[in-house]
C-alpha cells in the first residue's frame, strides 16, 4: 500500500472520521482509523460501535495511487501527525509487519500499525427503502429535539430521538419524562411508507456537526438495527434503538386556564439570573408567580446559604387564573435556546400539571412540555 | 452602607481584584471579596493569602455615596450576579443581619454578607525604600523567565524568580533545577541600592496579567515579608520567598565545542512533531544529533508503542565537533517560546553537559541552560 496525498484534503476528510472516533474505546482495534487503498478511491473508517463514519476520496490529481492496500493507525497520533506535517504532500507506505512510513519534507515518521483484515465488517443495509432529505431541515429538527433526550440509560428507549418521516413531513420527539420537545416540519419527498426510527442523542449530535451550516442532500437508508446516512463521500452508520417509543401526544395539554406570552430574551436573561442561585443549591428550582389581576410575572430563586433573588419579567401578554408554579430552571433554558420565535407562549392548566412552551407562530408545529416540580 | 455605581465600571475592577480569589480558600472568609467604603472611594480587596489585591474607586459621578460601611460577599456569586444584572447602574446597601441588597431595573438580589471586621487586614508596607519602573519591562522580564520556575515545593526557594533590582538594570533568574532562564533588561531610575526579591511565580503570573499590554508605571514597595506593587488604582500584595536563592551564575558554561544556529520557527516546527511521540511514552526525551563533516542536523524522538520520528531540521550555521545529545523536548519548547530573537544560537559542551540557548543578537541579556537527560 503506498501512495501520495495532498495534506489539506487528507486532513479535511480525516477530521470527519475522528467524530467516531471514542478516547476510550472498549475494543482495542477502534482506537484505530482504517485505511483502504483500490485504484479508484482511498477509504477512510472510523466506529466506535454506536457510530461508524466511512469516507471516500477519489484518485484524483491530489491522490495518486502506487499500490493498493489497507491498514489500521492509531487515530489520534496519526490525526496529530498530519496536523503537524511540514509539507503540502505526504507520502504513506506499508512496510514489513504493518510498520506505516509517512513522509513529508524532511520529517519522516514510522508508526506501529494493525492488520486491517482484524477491523470489524460494516453492516449492510439494503438501499430499497431509501429517501433523500434537506440536510437543513434534518439539522434544524434534530437541534430542537435532541437536547431533551435523557441522559441516564435506565430506560434505554429515551435516550433516542423518536423520529416518524411520512410523505410531506417528519415528526421528531424526545423527552427524558422531566420535559419534552415534540417538532414537526415539513418535507418534500419523503419516504412513501411512514418510517419510524429511534435515533440515540449522541448519533445525532455528531450528524448534526457533519451536516454543517449548508444544505447538502441526506439520503437516509434505515436498515434492521442500524440506519445510514448518506451525505456527500460520507457515509454515516447509527445504531438503533430497539423497543417501542412511548405515546407522547396524549401527554400534551390541549387546554389552559393561565397563558403568558414573554420576549425571549427579556425572559431567558431573568431566568438566567433567578437560577444563578438556584444552582449553588441542591434544590435547583425556581418559582413564577403570574398574578394577572394586578398584571405581574415574577420569577424567584434562593439557596439557603448565598442568599436570594427577585425578578420582575416583563411580558407581552397575560391571561386566565392567578397561578404560582415551580419548576427546573434548566428546563426551560433548554427550551427557551430552541425556540424559532422571538416571543414565546407559555400555557399553564394547574401547579403541579406540566405546562407548555410555544411558539408565538400559528404556523410553527413545535411544542416543549415541562414537568414542574413539587415544593411543599 | 449604601451606594450606587455604573456597573461596567465596578465590573472591571472586581474583575481584577477576582485574580486573588482561590476557588479552593481554606480560611472560609478569603472565598469573599471585602467592599470598604468611605466618603471619598469604595476600597475592593481580594486575598489567598499569598497574594492581596486592593483596588480603589474614587467616588464621581458613576459612584455616589448614600452611607458609608463594609461588608464581605461571597466573591464566586456576587461577580456572576454583577455581571448578569441588566441594568446600567445597580444600588447597593447593606441591611440587617450583613444581608445586602442589590438592585438593578426590576432585578433585586439579596446576598448573604460577613462581618468585614472578621477579614484579614493586609500588611503596612513603608515606602521608604520604593521605586518605579516600566511595567512593559517587568512584565516582558517576568514573561521570559516565570514560566522556569520549579513546580514542585521540595525547595521553595526554587518556586519564585530571583529579581536583583539595581539603578540601571534587573536581573531574574528562575531554574526549577533541570533548566534555568536568566534574563537581564535595562532601568531607568532602579533602586539606589540593589534590592534582592524572591517572588512566587503564582504571583508573577498574575501580576503579568494585570500589568496589561500597556505600559503603566509600577511602584515597587519591598516590605520584610512581602512586596507592594502600585499600579494605577491597584494594590497588588504578593508573599516573598525567604532564603538564599543558590548563585546560578556559575552554572552557565563560558565555552563552547558545538555550536549551531537554528532558524526559531524550523527548529520549533520539528521539535513539536518529534516531540509527538515522546508525549505518548513514559520516557519523553528527544534526540539531536548534529555532524559537523556532513553538515546536518537530525531530530529523533520514539515511543516503543506508537512509533518513531526523525527530522532533518535546516540550520544557518553548525561548526565544532560531532555531537549527540538527548533532552527533555518541553525544556526546549518553553525556552523556543519565550526566545526574544527570530534566530537562536545552541551552545554545546558534552553530551552530558548542559547546553545554553542564546538569541541570535550580542547586545541581548538572555541565557537559557538545559540539563540533558542520560539514555544509556
Amino acid at each position: 500500500m503506498k501512495f501520495t496525498v495532498n495534506r489539506n484534503l487528507f486532513l479535511e476528510n480525516l477530521n470527519n472520521v475522528m467524530r467516531a472516533i471514542s478516547s476510550r474505546a472498549t475494543i482495542p482495534i477502534l482506537s484505530g482509523i482504517k485505511l483502504d487503498l483500490s485504484e479508484q478511491e482511498l477509504l477512510l473508517t472510523g466506529s466506535d460501535t454506536d457510530i461508524s463514519i466511512e469516507i471516500k476520496i477519489p484518485v484524483s490529481e491530489d491522490l495518486t495511487v502506487e499500490s493498493t492496500g489497507s491498514i489500521v493507525l492509531p487515530a489520534r497520533f496519526f490525526s496529530e501527525i498530519v496536523k503537524k506535517l511540514p509539507g503540502k504532500d505526504f507520502s504513506f507506505e506499508v512496510k514489513q509487519s504493518f510498520q506505516t512510513q509517512i513522509i513529508s519534507e524532511n520529517s519522516e515518521f514510522t508508526i506501529n500499525g494493525l492488520d486491517a483484515n482484524n477491523y470489524p465488517r460494516l453492516p449492510e443495509i439494503p438501499d430499497d427503502s431509501s429517501f433523500v432529505i434537506s440536510g437543513k431541515t434534518f439539522r434544524e429538527i434534530i437541534n430542537e429535539t435532541e437536547f431533551a433526550v435523557a441522559i441516564q440509560e435506565s430506560r434505554l428507549v429515551l435516550t433516542g430521538v423518536h423520529f416518524t418521516f411520512s410523505p410531506d413531513k417528519i415528526h421528531a420527539v424526545a423527552t427524558d419524562s422531566h420535559r419534552l420537545a415534540s417538532r414537526v416540519l415539513a418535507l418534500k419527498n419523503g419516504p412513501q411508507t411512514k418510517t419510524d426510527l429511534i435515533i440515540p442523542g449522541k448519533s445525532l449530535q455528531e450528524l448534526s456537526r457533519i451536516i454543517g451550516e449548508t444544505d447538502p442532500k441526506v439520503k437516509v437508508c434505515p436498515g434492521d438495527s442500524q440506519v445510514l446516512f448518506e451525505i456527500g463521500n460520507i457515509s454515516f452508520y447509527s445504531r438503533l434503538l430497539e423497543g417501542s417509543y412511548p405515546d407522547t401526544e396524549r401527554l400534551i395539554p390541549t387546554e389552559s386556564t393561565t397563558t403568558v406570552k414573554f420576549d425571549l430574551s427579556e425572559l431567558s436573561s431573568a431566568l438566567d439570573r433567578a437560577s444563578l442561585l438556584t444552582h449553588a443549591g441542591r434544590n435547583n428550582v425556581v418559582n413564577l408567580t403570574l398574578d394577572t389581576e394586578k398584571q405581574t410575572a415574577k420569577l424567584s430563586g434562593k439557596s439557603a446559604e448565598i442568599g436570594n433573588v427577585e425578578e420582575d419579567v416583563a411580558f407581552k401578554d397575560l391571561e386566565g387564573k392567578n397561578l404560582k408554579i415551580s419548576f427546573n430552571p434548566d428546563y426551560l433554558r433548554d427550551a427557551l435556546r430552541a425556540s424559532v420565535t422571538d416571543s414565546v407562549i407559555m400555557n399553564f392548566t394547574q401547579p403541579l400539571r406540566p405546562f407548555t412552551v410555544n411558539p408565538d407562530k400559528d404556523d410553527v408545529a413545535f411544542v416543549q412540555l415541562i414537568t414542574p416540580v413539587r415544593t411543599y
